[in-house]
């Protein structure tokens, strides 16, 4: 039933559905690590920014971590798992970091991401994708509108929306260098894509985004709705975003790099079934299905 | 002389220079345009920001004839002065606005624009391009970064630097539609760019520009130095800036338009004369050669 009411991908585009999952899968109550108000503030508008989350001690630990990765990507880490700019050679993006990096795989069960995330999921979590986004000055470039969830239950047959994502900006996010943007409370509806998907999509999808792009015209429909917040930051800052939540960022033609690292947690309740349509499952660097709960 | 001091687009950059004119050719006085602390600021920055300096009803009035030149362009305006998208064919730029619409033109000749670039100047001024930039949503691309004056001294033969730009914020101008964004501080020196220009090169520059851009690494060190700020604001906010000032816009990747409008003010003492390296002189759309005084 999952996968009929949460359809997409077919030649023409499905009008959009309700969410059926809660957005927050726990109550209440004090003692919870999130206040009441951000609770409210993250079911309505999908998102929730944590200013100075990590030190700046910390975040220079992460972003020489981070650095390290990129200079030496050669060496260190799989080459599957590194994404290049479409245009130029630089690295865009690398995935699997928590499991090809030490420092990285820690921050994955730091207390203070692992314990918002189980207790807006409700259940005991794994990570289900990370990756560092580079975003190079000058060619950094854009990444379109999309909902991650539409993305992980078409190709990768996430069953429902339990999932939630942590970006942690190793770099100040500013209106310069193309920061996360959102479409506040997009995460209450689903809203399927035109357009079936090729095999090895992934291949392509992750320099530039083609299939599982919502239409212009909703979006535009949407942006005068709902309106458009850029979540700027120092470096430090946490930004917890549910994983319906159609989000984008611009291109970064700063001269300077602007580098983050996300986090995907998946409720173990919810983990991996087989994709839409037939397809082959994505890599494991990019949709885990090794779902061992974290501690 | 100028044309040596200022010399650029020659095959390797040379290094830079000490801007040799005055920032501001008025001295203060109570009763000036400018506060004191403005007058100070325009002279350390190279830019001011105005908000509010139109109201709604004028904005309202500004953006309507903006949008009824962009949707009427083949019967409204010459076509010669129309540059579209690098991808797509949406209205990217209309220039000449100044002499094209009569909403334009009386504001170019508005005192709360005319009267800040007379005092800035310290002269009677003549517009020496005027455009409307549309940036539309999901394609409008990127400006990289540049000196308006690098160009208009090499293409254009502008002799000095004493000329400003104002734009006018018909949109709002917001972190996440590309606003302009500006290097503080780099307008007081002239950074040579590299590379010889191609004849008709502004074909192509409109669109996508190539030559007249500062090295990389400069850009690079500028921007650690002197950090790179946002120039966002409501619909309605003027920004002057001179026209030595490095600056830049990223793409716009949401739904909606951001329209701008720019009107160069020039000395009538800084008249043109030749362009370098015997170019044949720009269209008159792009730098006039009517040097005639607004009043």
């Amino acid at each position: 039933m999952n996968a009929e009411y949460y359809a997409s991908r077919s030649a023409l585009a499905e009008p959009s559905r309700r969410r059926k999952e809660p957005v927050v899968w726990s109550t209440w109550r004090p003692g919870a690590p999130l206040r009441i108000g951000e609770k409210l503030a993250f079911e309505e508008n999908g998102y929730l920014v944590f200013r100075r989350r990590f030190s700046a001690n910390e975040v220079a630990r992460l972003r020489g971590e981070a650095d390290r990765l990129r200079e030496h990507a050669g060496e260190l880490v799989d080459p599957e798992t590194v994404v290049r700019e479409p245009e130029g050679d630089s690295v865009r993006s690398i995935f699997e970091t928590h499991r090809q990096s030490e420092v990285f795989r820690e921050l994955a069960a730091d207390i203070r991401l692992l314990d918002v995330a189980r207790w807006l999921l409700g259940d005991d979590v794994y990570i289900h994708q990370s990756r560092l986004n580079y975003k190079p000055g000058f060619e950094g470039e854009a990444f379109p509108w999309h909902s991650d969830f539409e993305t992980w239950h078409s190709e990768d047959g996430m069953p429902g929306m339990r999932a939630v994502s942590a970006s942690i900006l190793l770099d100040d996010n500013t209106a310069c260098n193309g920061p996360l943007m959102v479409i506040p409370g997009s995460h209450l509806r689903f809203f399927p894509c035109a357009g079936e998907t090729p095999e090895e999509h992934y291949r392509e999808s992750l320099r530039r985004q083609r299939y599982g792009v919502p239409d212009p015209d909703l979006l535009t429909e949407l942006a005068r709705t709902y309106g458009i917040e850029a979540l700027t930051g120092e470096a430090g800052t946490v930004v917890f975003f549910d994983c319906n939540l159609l989000h984008a960022s611009a291109g970064n033609i700063t001269p300077l790099p602007r580098s983050n690292l996300f986090l995907v947690y998946n409720a173990l309740s919810n983990r991996l079934g087989d994709p839409q349509d037939g397809l082959r499952p994505r890599p494991e660097f990019l949709a885990s299905r090794r779902f061992e709960p974290l501690e």
